[in-house]
């Protein structure tokens, strides 16, 4: 068994890629939710749906989010009955939002939810939410605490980050089978997703960082930074105002107290060497997914460190 | 001031005929609600919507239901998730309903959501439900009770009626200012719909006979039977299963004690005359709406009889 914690986008790529390389019922993927959203009423949780379309092969794979080739005419029409309509949400997904709204609104759980829409869409691997309780994440910036959503995709991270905080996180607990899916992994991989906005909220799951720091899995984690710069997203700037060095060491930092292995991009080798005086095994390869083939290439990268099987790039291509 | 009592498709091609000759702050339609359904979760009002679509000038001609030019790509999606798909909803016809739900979750009364979006949609003439309350047309058939919807969409009006009721009608009270426009109206108009589940909820409403039969105005009906066929819909099944003669005698029984004038098809001229002995005013002229210049002269038509300005169809056109 793989477990692998992501976010959304960056992360949907990773995952996209092991799913390829792994029996479906081999792999179990624990996704933040501290970005949910409620949109006209409906219960929105952008990286499960992000993971579920892309495990579904119908994630766009133009805009990273929604379903491919989806139309927009709801939204077109909220906007003329003068609605909020700068969370795009096309017509397609909407079904996701009113089957989640409903089953939830019928007493499910989220992660019950998860698994409903995940067996709809023929998706084999496990989703799991990383909680069925709400935990949100709020930006503070000069112009007070705003919602995930509201600065990442109203404001565009235009403003500047003097913090984030998770609401509810003190209290929230994982969902079912979530630790046990870390305690009783062969891997933990941690996906090229934001430390602090992705990854972030799910350490701060009351359990979540004691499973990886006892579990006799290795803890490998993909870097969503490559030198001084995001892969994609504002992580640079969110890692900054969380006092992380926006850089590999900043990865680290993030990770400090269960993170076995870190894979970095070929041109952060030499930090990366400095960092394994620590006590952490760093591997260099080429991380940057544009392509399908990239996808295939880092995840087997990241499986064989896991699997202690640590081969070079050219004898993982 | 012209108060029209309506259901849904034939009644809103008679509004749209009455709304091309009145000023707009001049005409108040009351709507039946006993046909609002839950539908994914969603607050549905079928005949309000039809009513506010035809006077935004985007019903569907074709469908006479929903927008036009609409997309059902939500729906096919909801379809793939194995959800109930049976009830139409486009995409754009969606946003309506996300409005309206989200309107009475928040707290706002049923004829304050209608009141709102028609705003945004520009339209200046008055909508009013007949009542905030719930009120619930059930077809009584030989596979047990119906819901209307259940009855009229998901069956196609195949089984066999042998009753109708209203579910919570006699604790329903008459939206705000329903009562008043039918006592302070110049005329009221009961819209060619079905005399049992359009117009039959409304009277089934405490308050409104009584106001029907109070008003100084002149009530006045278009007939919704020619000969013993219904101009479109279940209206002779569902007549014939109240008791009521599939004919304009049974639109006449269905509005008795209040109604002062009814105008009929010509081909029912003959039987008309029979009526007037019972001491109402039968006119008869071509009341078939086909095209938009129908619609202009029956609502002309109508309106010329409500104003005691009886007139022929020759004359009227």
């Amino acid at each position: 068994m793989i477990t692998v914690l992501t976010g959304g986008t960056g992360g949907a790529k990773f995952v996209d890629g092991l799913s390829r390389l792994l029996p479906a019922e081999e792999l179990t993927i624990i996704v933040n939710t501290a970005d949910d959203y409620r949109w006209w009423g409906l219960q929105v949780s952008p990286d499960l749906d992000s993971i579920t379309y892309m495990l579904a092969g119908i994630l766009s794979s133009a805009r990273g989010w929604g379903v491919e080739g989806d139309t927009f005419h709801c939204l077109q029409t909220m906007q003329k009955l003068e609605q909020p309509a700068w969370f795009s949400v096309g017509d397609r997904d909407l079904a996701t939002h009113l089957v989640r709204t409903r089953l939830l609104a019928e007493g499910h759980r989220l992660s019950q939810a998860t698994e409903i829409i995940a067996g709809k869409l023929g998706i084999g691997a496990r989703i799991l939410p990383m909680t069925d309780d709400s935990v949100e994440t709020r930006i503070k910036t000069a112009e007070g605490e705003l919602g995930f959503q509201e600065y990442f995709v109203r404001r565009s991270c235009r403003d500047q980050v003097h913090g984030v905080r998770f609401v509810g996180d003190s209290r929230s607990r994982p969902a079912p089978g979530a630790l046990e899916a870390i305690t009783a992994a062969e891997a933990v991989l941690l996906a090229p997703s934001n430390p602090v906005t992705s990854i972030g909220p799910i350490l701060s799951v009351p359990g979540f960082s004691d499973a990886l720091a006892r579990t006799s899995a290795p803890v490998v984690a993909v870097s969503p930074i490559i030198g001084r710069t995001a892969v994609s997203g504002p992580a640079a700037n969110l890692m900054a105002a969380q006092g992380l060095e926006p850089s590999i060491v900043g990865v680290v930092d993030a990770y400090r107290g269960f993170l076995d292995m870190l894979l970095v991009h070929e041109s952060d080798a030499h930090a990366g060497r400095k960092l394994e005086r620590e006590g952490l095994e760093v591997h260099a390869a080429d991380i940057l997914m544009r392509t399908n083939q990239d996808r295939l290439r880092v995840a087997r990268s990241a499986l064989a460190l896991a699997r202690r099987n640590v081969v070079s790039t050219a004898e993982v291509e």
